[in-house]
């Protein structure tokens, strides 16, 4: 009998360290060369699936395969496309099983968030009723840090690293030149539904008087006037004041900020980021000179400060998925389990599927300050460990280098020609 | 008689690297305790000077200044005020006359671009007509790379690597996600006037279809037509497009593109940055999503992935000034000459002070490709050796450890308040 094969795919957006997880992937299977046929890799995702775009890894070298563990992005393609319920979406369900089928594919490793837990739980289930039963194991991955049962997401603590990093560096270069220049430093940085790595950027605040001096979380709503007290109280105190603000921050009424365009001087709506309002604001109502930085793909594809833990983490996660897979688990996700003790030790774990995708994780009101411009011992305690350790690139002529891998296509077997 | 002291004060916009000068000059400085007596440093650059707000740096322990190479931003401040010529300013140079005589100041050391370099020439020339003759040594510093002589200036190899680096990174996310996602990132970097920090984002492209595709320089006068034409051929080309953009970046008449609201909806000025309205272009005209980041003070800071070159040559510079006081030159500024060959060596030469000031270096036409959107192999051979090398500063709990100095202050001799 011909050996099973596997199938592994990017889902959602990329980041510094879901290569890592690639690379744990792979590199389990090929110690396992008895057990696993060929890996695929599905060509930008669930769509490479879906439309049979699939990648051959087996011609990439062990050197190429062992160099996805310090590259960033995602190194066969991802994309954004949900699958729905089974009733909407039964046609890419029955697809996703034909190319499976085609392909003697017999394990499916789906690294993304909790959609794609969803959809690997949902392929698990209709494959055995279709009579091609598929292994499904998904691998953890988001910077929003919103996924359950895990200690944190792969992702997630090398933005948070990022962060950290840049708003002690900037709020630096903002402390020498306060006096007789700018005043106030915004920083956007993302997390549209959830302050995770907004309060990241607070670990930088050690000791009093440290920046970030605000952070404006998505989870409070923006109230001006006690900002603006904050502001000017900081600028007494300290002669600067630097904040970080996430792009998801609300209005009192529940409408995002970059959509209201509070404090355009014309009354329209500004189509830019937050962090030019909030510094604009500043400027409007306290007149300080300001600076603003929006950070955006910088923030998830630095994989040039990656946190070790992150991307150590992150090569577990897809190891242990194949070790799953092999142990005859099926639809689970393997999961960080945060050990007791003092000093953060972890392991790996394991979450079902059918559980992932129903919870998201926010924000814990007890992480933020009282008045909601900082973080809380209890959030510091937990956020510290996850940008614990340096993993840097290897470089050449003062440049990262990253791997970028030959992607060989994998031949057609199905006629038929699907459309996504 | 009583051992001179000196005076080294930071000047304008701060650097990743500034601080590495300031280490190289206390340190030579103490090596040379026979001959100068305290290094003073001013508070907020040359506003301490003329408020007589001095530091004592001999209440600084060894390992913190050794540590100020590692550290970004200006340890004892700067300012932006320049002193103008000494008939309109005259009681500004008095004053600092009068607060070097007040301490037996007779070295300065000013740490800046050409503007200090400008003021230290004068300063040397009038301590001489008023019978105190001051030696006055200038420390090239500034991220915009237009300083006459020296083969760079101190904090723009910093500054390069970072943008090379950080569009290296962003445009690898924006490839796997183009498919379904965002086709467009730009990145918008500094350099209001010159092209040198969006030029060295050009190093990241190596080969065919490497990031940045399109590089907007100021020199360019930006053609909307051309632009959009060139960023719909990468679209379909490379599936994306990776665009560098420099704020200086200007219309056909002269004037900021981000002064001039180009694409806002309304018919509005945009009062943002100039990544948001090349970015909202593309969309408008060619339906591409598109995501933009703005580092702004990020990219000047980013002490922890400094060019080892810059921060060597930095530290080099500071050293040196205080050799060059101590061999008896006077109202010179110790520059990096180029050594010929095909390795980059530098050696330390010098420039005279009175003609710093005039001349300020462009980026070269030639350093632009004909279409004007990307750089050519001259500009690569000159930027790639200013890059090379990391010279990772040391971490604790996932983060950078800069150090704060204790920034003792020097007791008041002269009676006089001095308003700035």
């Amino acid at each position: 009998m011909e050996k099973p094969n596997a199938l592994y795919a990017q889902s959602g957006g990329v980041t510094a360290v879901i290569n890592a997880s690639a690379s744990g992937v792979i590199e389990a299977a090929r110690l396992h060369a008895d057990k696993i046929g060929t890996v695929y890799a599905a060509r930008n995702g669930i769509i490479g699936a879906l439309t049979e775009d699939l990648i051959d890894t087996s011609f990439e070298s062990s050197a190429d395969i062992k160099a996805l563990r310090h590259t960033p992005s995602g190194a066969f393609g991802s994309c954004r496309h949900k699958l729905g319920s089974l009733e909407k979406d039964r046609p890419q369900y029955e697809r996703l099983i034909e190319v499976f089928s085609a392909h003697n594919i017999k394990y499916f490793f789906y690294n993304g968030g909790g959609d794609s837990q969803d959809t690997a739980y949902k392929v698990s289930q209709f494959s055995k009723t279709l009579g091609y039963p598929i292994t499904c194991i998904g691998i953890p991955k988001t910077i929003d840090n919103d996924l359950p049962f895990t200690d944190n997401s792969p992702g997630f603590g090398s933005v948070a690293k990022y962060v950290a990093v840049s708003i002690r560096e900037a709020a630096m270069d903002l402390a020498a030149m306060a006096l007789t220049s700018t005043k106030v430093f915004v920083l956007e940085v993302m997390g549209r539904h959830a302050g995770w790595i907004a309060a990241a950027s607070g670990l930088a605040c050690e000791k009093e008087g440290d920046a970030p001096h605000i952070i404006l979380f998505p989870e409070i709503p923006f109230a001006p006037e006690a900002f603006l007290k904050r502001v000017q109280e900081c600028v007494q105190r300290f002669g600067y004041c630097a904040i970080v603000v996430s792009e998801g921050l609300k209005n009192q009424d529940g409408t995002f900020l970059s959509e209201s365009g509070l404090v355009d001087a014309f009354g329209h709506k500004q189509l830019g980021g937050v962090a030019p309002l909030i510094a604009k604001l500043t400027k409007e109502k306290l007149g300080y000179k300001y600076h603003y930085a929006i950070s955006d793909y910088l923030q998830r594809s630095a994989r040039h400060i990656a946190s070790k833990t992150d991307v150590d983490q992150a090569y577990a996660l897809g190891k242990a998925a194949v070790e799953f897979a092999l142990a005859g688990k099926n639809a689970v996700m393997p999961i960080i389990v945060r050990q007791p003790g003092k000093t953060y030790q972890w392991k790996i774990g394991e979450a079902p599927l059918e559980k992932v995708a129903n919870i998201e994780v926010n924000l814990p009101r007890d992480y933020i300050s009282t008045d909601g411009f900082s973080i809380t011992q209890k959030a510091r305690a937990y956020l510290s460990p996850l940008i614990e350790g340096e993993d840097y690139p290897p470089y050449k002529n003062g440049l990262p280098q990253y791997v970028t891998l030959r992607n060989v296509a994998v031949e057609k077997k199905s006629e038929a020609v699907f459309e996504v």
